[in-house]
């Protein structure tokens, strides 16, 4: 083969591989998207099981280490033991009933996922009581961060109501 | 020079060019980030200043066609159309009065920018009368979305208060 030859082989080995190579990338960013949202979905819903069924565990371990959680009409908890701080206690001593209503929302942008989506939650005390309607009409920004073992963790949970207060 | 060679030299001017390229992509991306970081600022001052200038077509023009405005006690205004409707009674019958106290974080996510902010608002009817607190200790997240124009505009905002109703 002459050195002219060989050269050309070698560009159009190099190029085919290159066009391979960001059609596959493309094809798994695309594929990899629709698993991505149905992952924060999870963590969504896994989320309303750890309220629902009481399980602390399980719904602290839904957090980033650094995860930012800003309720309304009080101060935002930063960090996961600020989360577990404030929110043991209502765990402790209340049922909780949450309703994800609907995601109206589910998108990602790289790292960072995001759900809006709207609520209903109702609290018993565990001592007794009557139940109260918490938020009767809630609407949520879930923001989800990709980690390092591929796992989603929510970063920022930010509500308020869609309705006055009575 | 022996085919061998050629080859050889083929290889290193591709593996160099790649090195060169995916540090130059890097070097790009760590200075657009600190770019990105002060352009979503930006919007963020902007914001402000069109609120506190009651200059209503700024403030609009901040956000994007499909933005999501999420006010506490209110339900989601989505599209830019149902933020005008929502929002311009307000700059027409009002002098409005925000501070931006802290941008808490402001990061950038690939095409989505974020800020975590505290504010306070007040609110004068320009009919005459009192000055409101409307929100005396409020906090915030706002998303912003690159456009294809490069610029930065507002995706998402919610925001809620960091104490109880009085």
């Amino acid at each position: 083969m002459k050195k002219s030859n060989w050269l050309l082989l070698t560009t159009i080995l190099v190029i085919t591989s290159a066009m391979l190579f960001f059609a596959f990338s493309y094809k798994m960013e695309v594929d990899s998207m629709g698993d991505d949202i149905t992952a924060i979905k999870e963590v969504l819903n896994q989320y309303a099981v750890g309220v629902n069924t009481g399980d602390f565990d399980l719904w602290i371990s839904l957090w980033a280490d650094d995860g930012v959680r800003m309720p309304p009409d009080a101060p935002a908890q930063i960090g996961k033991e600020q989360i577990r701080e404030g929110q043991k206690p209502g765990f402790d001593q209340m049922n909780l009933d949450i309703t994800i209503h609907s995601i109206e929302e589910a998108k990602v942008y790289g790292d960072l996922g995001l759900t809006r989506c709207t609520y209903t939650l109702k609290v018993t005390p565990k001592a007794g009581g009557e139940t109260i309607i918490a938020m009767p009409d809630g609407k949520a920004l879930t923001l989800y961060e990709r980690q390092s073992d591929g796992s989603w963790k929510i970063k920022y949970d930010i509500f308020n109501s869609n309705v006055p207060p009575k």
